[in-house]
């Protein structure tokens, strides 16, 4: 693990940091955010997953985070969104699909599986990690994300109950097997057999769900293009919770869209929401 | 007057336009922060010059002003470092000379007078339009900066007694006559004669103010790489404050850099500050 950069920020430290990724085979980036509190002892740390294009600078550099996790004294720790340099045709031909698209899940198709396995890197490879080189406590872990990360940090906890504290999205892709964005990449990486898609699709594993009681909370613009276009479908996920009993508060905010400008202005609310469940 | 982008943030909006800009005769862009306040009425206005290399997009998009300006009830302007796309020879060959690198003067050598005007379109041409075009309360106006803006935001007000209410800086080019950045840009654009020079430092113009009392706010990060490199000598502008009795106060802040990061960090103090004056 290789030091990329490191500047005081709210007290404490953001840092990137690169390392070699087994399950990627590839060299990673990621940010971390080290709350003063994180000098005086273990803290507990939440994994921001980033939406499609995105590298590891995005929620660093634009959502402005760092302020309440320094206030709450979290980790915050947020990855890249796929697998980088690896070679593969294709891979830099759509914003949508391969580099910058990695979709948070592992690839079962010839081309893709070899390299292409940000699922078991997110919720295996990268806590231990994190839990092995920084002042964590490993069993407080949780979980948000935006858009496509959305998507992953539902689908990470939906599949591990237990392992996430709490759970929360902005604007996140809530049942890709009905969106074109999941289409085209469910079909890449895990072939057209959509029996294969259901383990990585929200809505289809709450509806399975049985674990420790979620609450999970989800902001909304209702003026991002991408929600008139079907592609995050959150009434969708809202049905399966309403059906299956699991508290979801969708919040649904006026004139917002999905920019990074919307993150910054209710992140202050989601941090708060996992520092209750973290710090319980 | 084109609208390029809006965004909903923090319950107001964020928007970028472009104009047609007589003192530099090219196309301007300028960031502009709407709090929710200015949909009810007229709104004091905060200017934010940016450094070298910047566009209107780093303050937008980094600096997580927006939240502050929200709740004091504040417009933020942020407009562009330089002339863009203006054709001189050499203009795009150094990242601290010439695009990007503008410096807030009014050049008179031949070769860059026509166009690099930075001076007159921050403190006359850009005023007029936002107090045209937007709620501001036009004789509420406050300035601050970072850096190249830093020096321009102290040299604005130093010139211009009692045309801002406020003024403050990050690490600040408070010195420019005697550092590298500022001999290399003074020369190229007010030519080799220092006296002209003294027109636009801050030191020199502290030296002969008169006009109402300033309480200028400096924040400065000590691992700095600029400040070991002496480009920025806060130290010469607090001398001469300290001889002139302006109020001055310098925070020299442990470990932080030059960086985003920082200004991030304690852009809620200066808006603070902005705020007592604005509304005073």
């Amino acid at each position: 693990m290789t030091e990329v950069s490191s500047n005081k920020m709210f007290g404490g430290w953001q840092k990137v940091f690169s390392h070699q990724s087994k399950e990627l085979k590839c060299t990673m980036k990621f940010g971390i955010y080290l709350p003063p509190s994180a000098n005086g002892g273990k803290v507990p740390v939440l994994y921001y997953l980033s939406g499609l294009t995105c590298t590891e600078q995005n929620f660093v550099t634009k959502a402005g985070a760092q302020k309440y996790a320094s206030e709450h004294g979290i980790i915050l720790v947020a990855p890249d969104t796929s697998p980088r340099g690896v070679n593969i045709e294709g891979e830099d031909d759509s914003y949508d699909f391969g580099s910058g698209a990695g979709f948070y899940v592992n690839a079962t198709q010839d081309k893709w599986k070899n390299h292409y396995r940000m699922y078991s890197y997110i919720t295996e490879e990268l806590p231990a990690l994190i839990n092995e080189k920084f002042p964590t406590i490993s069993d407080r872990q949780s979980i948000t994300g935006h858009s496509m990360g959305g998507h992953g940090a539902l689908i990470c906890t939906l599949k591990n109950p237990g392992k996430y504290r709490s759970v929360s999205a902005f604007s996140p892709i809530c049942n890709p097997m009905n969106c074109p964005w999941g289409e085209k990449a469910f079909t890449g990486y895990l072939g057209s057999d959509k029996t294969a898609w259901k383990e990585y699709d929200a809505c289809e594993l709450s509806k399975t769900y049985s674990g420790p009681q979620l609450n999970i909370l989800i902001d909304q613009g209702k003026a991002d293009n991408f929600l008139t276009q079907n592609q995050l479908l959150p009434e969708s996920l809202v049905q399966v919770c309403s059906d299956k009993a699991i508290p979801i508060s969708l919040r649904m905010q006026e004139d917002y869209d999905h920019s990074y400008f919307f993150i910054a202005t209710f992140i202050e609310d989601h941090i708060k929401h996992h520092a209750k469940y973290l710090k319980a």
